[in-house]
C-alpha cells in the first residue's frame, strides 16, 4: 500500500508533490474543484477529480493528504474519514481543539489513521536536538525562543477570518510546535498580545509561555516581515541554536563562552515532507492510528494552546 | 579638565579603568571602602579615599565615575552633586524613577553634568544601525527582539534585594535600552513575567512592549543562563541583527530572502567604556549637563519603564 491521494492542490501540494515517487510513494490521486487535470499532469498522478465526494470514493486509495484552507480540513477529514480514508492533513490541523477533538474520536472509532502534517515534528533534527539536550551540555534548560515571519500579509487566504488566516495558524504553529517539542511539562501561564489585519485576523504576535518547572518559551510570528527564523534552547551552561525552525538544516551547539563547540547538519532530504509520509505509512503498517511524533495528544495540545492564545489576542474565526 | 574620580573600585571598573589613560583622561582619584589603595596602584589612580565623603570634597575632580551597587547610586549621586561634582553613573541609573527624577531635578538646580554610564547608548553602532534603517532597507519596522543574560546567580549582589538585584535592572537594562534606541514611540501596552530567585528578584523575565504605532519589542533577560545575546529589528523587507547587544561588534543586514547582504564591523574601540566618559566631557566644555545620546528624559524613560515591569511582576526592592 503506497498510494497517495492529495485532497487540495494549492501552493503546498505543489511543494510537497515532487517528492512523491522519489520517496517510493504512488502519487495516485488529486482532488482539486479547479486545477486537478493541470495538477495530476505536472506531477504525475494517475487520477484526477474535480470534486471531493468522488476522489474519497475511489478504493484504492491508502492514503489522503489534505491540503486546503484551514477553515474546510474540519469537513475534509470528516470527510476522508466516514469514507474509510486514512488521512494526513496539513498544519495547522483544524480551527480549534473542539474541531480536532471530535475528528480524532471519530478516527479512533473507526480505526483509522489520522495525523498532522506538521512537517518539522518528523524531522530528524527533533531527535538530534532532544540527544544534544539530555547530554547536558547546555545544562538546566531555562527557556526556549523561537521566531518566524513572512511577508505574505497580501495574499487573501492569510487575511481571511472566514479560512482561518493570521499568523498564528499559519507560521506561529511552528514556534509552538517548536517549544513543546523541546519541553514536556504543563503550561502554568499564558501571555499573548498581537497587531491585527483590518479583518480581524492576527498580523503579528508575541507569547510568552510559562512552563510548571520554571521554564519559559518567549514566541513570536508575523506575516508582515523577515526575520531571522531561529529557534533557540537557552540553559544554564550554553545553548542550542536551530537555523530556520520551519526547515531546520543547522544545529549548533554553544558552551558557556558562547563558543560554538558541535555543530551538526541535518541528513540529506527530499524535500523534508518525505518524513511525515513514511510516518504514516509505517504507523499503518503496525496497524496503528497515530505517530508517535505527534500524537493525537499532541495535536490537541497545540489546537487547544492556539484556542487560549487567540482568545487572549481577541481572534474569533467565523463560524466559531 | 580631564581628571576622573572613581567612586567605587570593583568589577565593572576594574573593567573600565584600563581605558582611561589610552583615551587621553587622567585617572585622578578613586574611593572605595575597602580596596582604594590596591585599586590606586593597579590602575595608576593618583590619589585614593577610604571613605566617599573625603573624595567628593577634592576639588582637582572634573568627573565622578559611580559603580558602586544600584540601591546606593541614589545616594552617591546626591553626594556628589552636593559637592558640586559632575557625575557618570552606572547603569542601572537608580533604583527607580522617584531617586532618577528627584536627581535629575537637583542635577539641574546646581547646573552639573548628569548622566547614565549605560555604555553601549554611547557607541558607534546605534548611530550604524539607525542609518540602516532609514536609509529603507528593512523597510516598515515590525518588531524588535533583544535578549541578553549570564549565568551570575550565585553572585551576592544579584540575588539581593537589598542592593536592587535580578536580571532586569541587571542585564534586561540593556535589552530595554536596544529597543527604545530604534523606537521612538509612546509605549502603549506592556506585558511582563518573570521567574524569582528565592530572595524575590527575578532570575529570568520576559517582557513584550507593544508601542503605539503598532511596533513590538520582545526582549528577555537572565542571570540564570547563557544565550546567544542578539539583537535583530525586523522589518517588512528584511531584517538587521546585532551581535552582542551588551557591547557590539557585527552588524549585518539581509534582505527579504534573508541572504545577508551588508556586514558592518563596529570601529575599534579600547574597551568600548571610552565613549561615555568622551561624550560626557564633549557635553562640560559645551556648558551642558545632559549627553544627547541619553538624555535626562531618556534615563528617565527606561526607569519609569523598569519600575511598571517590576510592578508587573512583583519584584520591589527593600525599602520602596
Amino acid at each position: 500500500m503506497r498510494n497517495v491521494a492529495f485532497l487540495g492542490a494549492g501552493a503546498i501540494a505543489s511543494k510537497v508533490a515532487p517528492m512523491l515517487k522519489q520517496a517510493g510513494f504512488t502519487p495516485y490521486a488529486v482532488g482539486s474543484l479547479s486545477n486537478a487535470k493541470e495538477f495530476a499532469s505536472a506531477y504525475g498522478f494517475y487520477k484526477f477529480y474535480t470534486n471531493y465526494e468522488e476522489l474519497v470514493k475511489d478504493e484504492n486509495i491508502d492514503l489522503v493528504y489534505i491540503n486546503t484552507p484551514h477553515s474546510l480540513h474540519y469537513s475534509h477529514i470528516k470527510l476522508c474519514l466516514q469514507n474509510a480514508k486514512n488521512v494526513l492533513c496539513e498544519k495547522s490541523f483544524t480551527l480549534n481543539s473542539k474541531e480536532a477533538k471530535e475528528l480524532i474520536e471519530l478516527a479512533r472509532a473507526k480505526n483509522l489513521l489520522l495525523a498532522e502534517g506538521i512537517w518539522t515534528r518528523y524531522m530528524p533534527y527533533i531527535s538530534m536536538v532532544k540527544e544534544l539536550i539530555e547530554q547536558g551540555f547546555i545544562g538546566e534548560l531555562v527557556s526556549i525562543e523561537a521566531n518566524l515571519a513572512y511577508n505574505v500579509k497580501d495574499k487573501y487566504r492569510i487575511q481571511s477570518l472566514e479560512l482561518g488566516g493570521g499568523a498564528l495558524l499559519d507560521v506561529g504553529v511552528y514556534t509552538l510546535n517548536f517549544a513543546l517539542s523541546f519541553i514536556q511539562d504543563e503550561i502554568k501561564n499564558i501571555m499573548a498580545t498581537c497587531k491585527k489585519m483590518p479583518s480581524g485576523v492576527d498580523e503579528s504576535n508575541g507569547v510568552i509561555l510559562e512552563f510548571s518547572k520554571g521554564v519559559f518559551a518567549f514566541l513570536n510570528s508575523s506575516v508582515a516581515m523577515i526575520n531571522d527564523r531561529k529557534g533557540t534552547i537557552n540553559g544554564a551552561k550554553g545553548y542550542i541554536s536551530v537555523d530556520n525552525i520551519n526547515n531546520p538544516t543547522l544545529i549548533e551547539l554553544y558552551d558557556q563562552n558562547r563558543k560554538c563547540i558541535k555543530s551538526l547538519a541535518v541528513p540529506n532530504q527530499i524535500n523534508g515532507f518525505e518524513y511525515e509520509f513514511k510516518a504514516c505509512f509505517e504507523v499503518l503498517e503496525q496497524g496503528k492510528i497515530e505517530c508517535d511524533a505527534m500524537k493525537h495528544d499532541e495535536i490537541l495540545k497545540v489546537m487547544s494552546l492556539m484556542d487560549e492564545l487567540r482568545k487572549i489576542m481577541g481572534v474569533k474565526f467565523i463560524g466559531e
